[in-house]
């Protein structure tokens, strides 16, 4: 039986919501589609590091999380094989937001640049993603449980 | 007035601790000197994925902040510029470990590979990280608050 | 005296011209503005790996070149500090392109993406470059000799 | 029929002689085992940028094929899935030296370190590269023509 879009993100959703590390860091699902994925943050005094500025493990967790949002959607199973990320300013800021897109997908490879912005919308870093795809059912995986 | 290297590593402690994001992810520094430094965390509910293994993010802060407490204790203050990670298993484990090395330090760049270990002392991650220093005297630098 | 967009580019090709490893590579600038540039080879048996297809230090070579000219067009001088490359498929063609977009830059840090082509406009490689920008005057450095 | 460990690394030698690129970049491998490769090249005129010291593909090039020659004695067919390289000084130097170290193995991806040094033994890059172990006989692999 074929599910339309709406539900198939809202199952996509549904499973991500289950990743326990991106809740405790309070980061959310704003958007994904084919195109591109958006995830969010509220920066709270629990992201900072010892500089007062939003922790580097805080942002990469952003855009990891942000590329897995976006591979699995388009091609589940993903898992992240190596992650790059460019630190460019220190981010003093209230918000955070990430942007992916896929780059390119060849075979078992998926390759995604992911942007994270601050509340200026001034780039805070950019990275790409290298995952391996398993290619299994779209359906199946996401009514797994 | 010279200190001793105890306390020295005490003020670089004291200075990491306020670090509030590696508090909400449990992450906590085992031992630093000039040739290695070493970071743990156990592993709780809360750092596990939606596959329920640890969180790709949680490992990459595990390694980022072990490069920084040992390029902090080196050479004050250095910040990364670039963060390298590759994922090798997953890490279905009750603790995590990472320990970093210093590869090379040139003018204001240097380099470090850093590795984390499951509980079984299985490798999970290769990282390695480039950081910018600023070069600042150590003793101003922790004494600053 | 300012000079016009033709004299520049001009003179910016004159001085990588100069690179004699790009030479004996066979690799050629194309075209490079504020927006892009791109640069291109002609694969001839000389670069050819064991196996028969395009070796990894060729493919590397025009990113990291394609990058350069980008870089030092807009910022002279930029200075690689990491290169990094993901390989998708095997290169059996008869040219090879490179195209090179910044995606940002901030202080003395600049971070482009670079994609190389096959023949058959298929993406071979997926780059990501971090340089360091040394903010020379233009003129003054493309006058140097 | 079981070959000796010299007899193997020389039908490795055979086979990585047939690197064309390699040959034009005038790289040679001085030795490999299971524990470290090591690979260098005299710099000639054609190995300069247009400042005068080794280009950045050229030290690239040197560090990829060390990693080749290392992954692929110990297991072939491996093929880079990622480059990663760090620039830490300019190289003005008469030779130049690579030496890969494989920092772990599991299923089909291989991590190794490789180092390139200057003719004062001083570290010019640091690279770390992610290989796709193809898994297939050695024996065979090294016969086939």
């Amino acid at each position: 039986m074929e599910q339309s879009l709406e539900t198939y993100e809202k199952k996509v959703r549904q499973f991500f919501n289950k990743d326990k590390f991106v809740a405790l860091a309070g980061i959310q699902i704003d958007s994904v589609d084919d195109v591109q994925a958006t995830v969010f943050a509220n920066v709270l005094p629990q992201h900072l590091n010892a500089n007062g500025c939003v922790q580097g493990g805080m942002l990469y967790t952003l855009a990891d999380f942000c590329f897995a949002i976006l591979a699995n959607y388009k091609h589940p199973a993903t898992v992240t094989q190596c992650g790059h990320i460019n630190y460019l300013r220190p981010a003093f800021t209230s918000k955070l937001k990430a942007q992916a897109q896929e780059a390119e997908r060849v075979g078992h490879i998926v390759i995604s640049n992911v942007t994270v912005y601050d509340d200026k919308d001034e780039v805070v870093c950019l990275c790409q993603f290298n995952g391996f795809v398993k290619d299994v059912d779209k359906e199946e995986y996401y009514q797994q449980d």
